[in-house]
């Protein structure tokens, strides 16, 4: 099955593309940009939703959904989130098709069904949803408001890559209303650590997390908090955001509420969001050359079973055995696949759940039958041992909680391994060439420098981290002084 | 809170988009047509989308992400499909926006970002999905394939209506494909019984299970199975389709399979749906002048508990009962809410309870505390009773599942009170005036006499019933022969 898959070390970036496609997570669609999300690569991401939902709901927010359009003066009212945005969107004009008359069989554009007003395809939904709350607020009564959202988005990318960047994405938006600037910032600080909660203990990727520099703000945020992880690349990704919108939403939508004391104020508003990019993430960060390495509590399939037999008798033994188990793992909410084929080898079997990183593989054959035994293979270690087929019960629960805890601290070590402290621009600029990673660094807090960087070297300011140690140094770059080092690196 | 709720015996129509907005369920966007699906509604579409989507699963399918967008040669490829719904597509036609130049602050579509081919904002999915399965079918060990999506859809309707017209939609659509025409028809007609199933036991909504005139058929269907309900005010409500596609799609999509015996054929296909139109159907079929009567099995909050006292201290005493009970009931599985605000007086936060239709109500005083009461209200019959406290954790179970059972009867009743047999047309005439709801007559089974009854009546063949038994009759409007009844009404 995995013959063929590019090798990391010789082609990262090709080594992903197939990966995904192959391991049946994802592929390019008919249109520019958009792509399918496939069964097996959809059952992940419903896996992922889940806990994040769960999660919301138990910090107090309720879904809504609100409309996928979004009216053009709606749009351009939050004038720094309109120009952020305006270069990608996608803009219906037409509300109608036609018969072509020119070309039998054909449809075009109805020439007379054009809007008055043009609808935008929602880049990110701000400007509908305060629009919204405008009518949900009058009163500290009706807040803190809060609201998520599962939709679909588009931005119109012109390089686009599955899961990384695509026209159309699947996401979470996040959007809230306080009475107060600092109970919104509250919020998006209490966001950016749910979502770190959820890479390090779902996903396994250990994250920075800290602030955008201005630059890099979301486009009508006072600020963007963030969190970023380091894929195997060296490269950094921007796993999810959380953004303090101060009053600008409410200013201009005049979003107000009557105060306690009978004053009449903007409300302070919030928006955070991850998307399906965490896909990319995922594959990115953990899997390996023979294909998706997943961590158990993400994995759709969390252990498989493959008889090897000869004939039918020995086969209806081994089944026998094989479904008692899995319907005791079952019953401790392990999700097992007994893969019985007959169409395919128990080799073409083992290489097909490798490349789609199921965390557990237990072969069971004539000699284990005779020995009351079973051989587990470790995904994630490629470790095999034989054990007894009735300690499996036990044994697996804990196994796949070592699993998930050994991906998330081998990619720790990756993350540390590769996080360098430089001093000097030269320093910097060989590192990230050398030893591509994290590179801490200090910077004088301007935009030219941190643009000057950029346009050099291609790396980014990827965040100040909330947890950065002050020490005085100076910019590698201008020699003025700084209070801190920032993390650089080149991203995705 | 009810406070001024229109009633059903005298505005039908107002009553229910009145009750929609008020209970929370959903109102009218910014844009054209669009809803927002309000928090409290959107908690009902989870709980129909999360027993769905067992459903589903139980029965074999997968999840998968199509995209939102169907590049124009797509859409015309299966004509009749794309001949249906034409007439309501909204088209993007181009990926940018610019500065308007003529008026500083706004913006305007950027005349040099025109796509190169026009994009259609799915309608429904056949399309992008068939020309992707064309890359997921080669041999006979691919099918059946299995899939189903979550997905918004938009269909430009001109007269739109809270959740059962609306522009755009959200819906889940399956999409199979099969070796053989029989198997694609025992997978039409298994999700058909997967509906009726859930508007039964879940939505409380008995329904006709039937087949659609070749008149009303989907698009490009060569069949279309459809449940239909009955609505208060007597007209009929389709409540799920599921279509025979025969090889329609795969021919207009050449997706072809090696058979097993080394042939290559067509595959069969099938579609089905149910949207958010369920919410519609939900409100109309149960609730009452007072507000929503919502069936427990899809209630977000099935049991609300509010204390009457004077005082802290009582309510100290209450409370801590309350939340005995509260965690008693949440560990059954019941979803609870003690209303323990103070801003609100108990007769408010009694109507406010109503008009969302928490199915069972307990109120607990003073008098209560010392004789170990409480007061037990459903929402259904608006029966009250004096209970013992410590029965409850008992006794509500038991009287969620009555009044489930119960709201279903009601309905049933209902319906079999407003079905008529007629067999002249002038009866049939009358009936639909005076006594609404579905009206049995014979048909001589043309569209046009189909097609001057709905000219005439504005009552349409609703569905040709899997049960109707045979019986000689004549058409009630030509006096040709008819071998069976079907079900005629008003529908939305």
């Amino acid at each position: 099955m995995s013959k063929g898959l590019p090798k990391r070390s010789e082609d990262y970036s090709l080594w992903y593309n197939e990966l995904v496609k192959r391991a049946g997570l994802a592929e390019n669609s008919a249109v520019r940009g958009c792509m399918v999300i496939k069964p097996y690569g959809y059952a992940i991401w419903e896996k992922m939703q889940r806990v994040l939902d769960d999660m919301f709901k138990a910090t107090g927010h309720s879904n809504a959904y609100f409309p996928l359009f979004v009216p053009k003066s709606l749009f351009e009212a939050e004038e720094q989130n309109a120009e952020g945005f305006a270069k990608e969107c996608a803009v219906v004009t037409h509300y109608r098709l036609q018969t072509d008359p020119d070309k039998p069989g054909k449809l075009r554009v109805d020439p007379n069904a054009r809007l008055e007003e043009e609808l935008i395809v929602r880049p990110t939904s701000e400007a509908i949803i305060w629009n919204t709350y405008k009518g949900w607020i009058q009163s500290y009564r009706d807040l803190p408001l809060l609201i998520n959202q599962w939709a679909n988005v588009v931005r119109w990318e012109m390089r686009t890559r599955l899961f990384l960047r695509t026209a159309e994405f699947l996401w979470q938006e996040g959007h809230t209303a306080h009475a107060t600037a600092q109970e919104a910032i509250a919020e998006t600080e209490q966001m950016l650590h749910v979502y770190a909660d959820f890479a390090e203990n779902f996903l396994a990727l250990p994250v920075i997390r800290g602030k955008k520099t201005p630059n890099e703000r979301f486009a009508g945020a006072l600020d963007t908090y963030c969190i970023e992880g380091l894929m195997q690349d060296g490269k950094a990704l921007q796993a999810g955001t959380s953004h303090f919108l101060g009053q600008n939403f409410a200013q201009a939508f005049d979003v107000k509420f009557a105060t306690r004391e009978g004053g009449l104020e903007h409300v302070w508003g919030t928006s955070w969001g991850v998307s399906t990019r965490l896909m990319g993430a995922l594959v990115m960060a953990h899997s390996d050359d023979e294909g998706l390495v997943l961590p158990p509590k993400l994995a759709p399939i969390q252990v498989v079973i493959v008889p090897i037999y000869k004939g039918e008798e020995q086969l209806a033994q081994i089944s026998e055995k094989v479904l008692g188990l899995k319907k005791q793992l079952e019953a401790k909410g392990i999700s097992v696949k007994y893969d019985d084929r007959d169409t395919e080898r128990p080799g073409f079997k083992f290489a097909e759940w490798e490349l789609k990183g199921v965390p557990v593989r237990i072969a069971i054959g004539g000699r284990d039958l005779e020995n009351g035994t079973a051989e587990v293979a470790r995904r994630d270690t490629k470790e095999k041992s034989s054990q007894q087929f009735d300690e499996l019960v036990n044994l697996v629960p804990a196994l796949l909680d070592e699993i998930q805890e050994n991906v998330f601290q081998k990619a720790l070590a990756f993350r540390e391994a590769n996080t360098t402290k430089v001093d000097s621009y030269e320093e910097f600029k060989r590192v990230l060439d050398e030893k591509p990673g994290f590179v801490l660094a200090h910077w004088d807090g301007t935009p030219e420098t941190e643009e000057r960087i950029k346009e050099e070297t291609k790396a980014t300011i990827r965040c100040i981290a909330l947890d950065s140690p002050e020490e005085d140094g100076v910019d590698m770059v201008t020699g003025k002084p700084s209070k801190r080092r920032v993390y650089f690196a080149r991203a995705y």
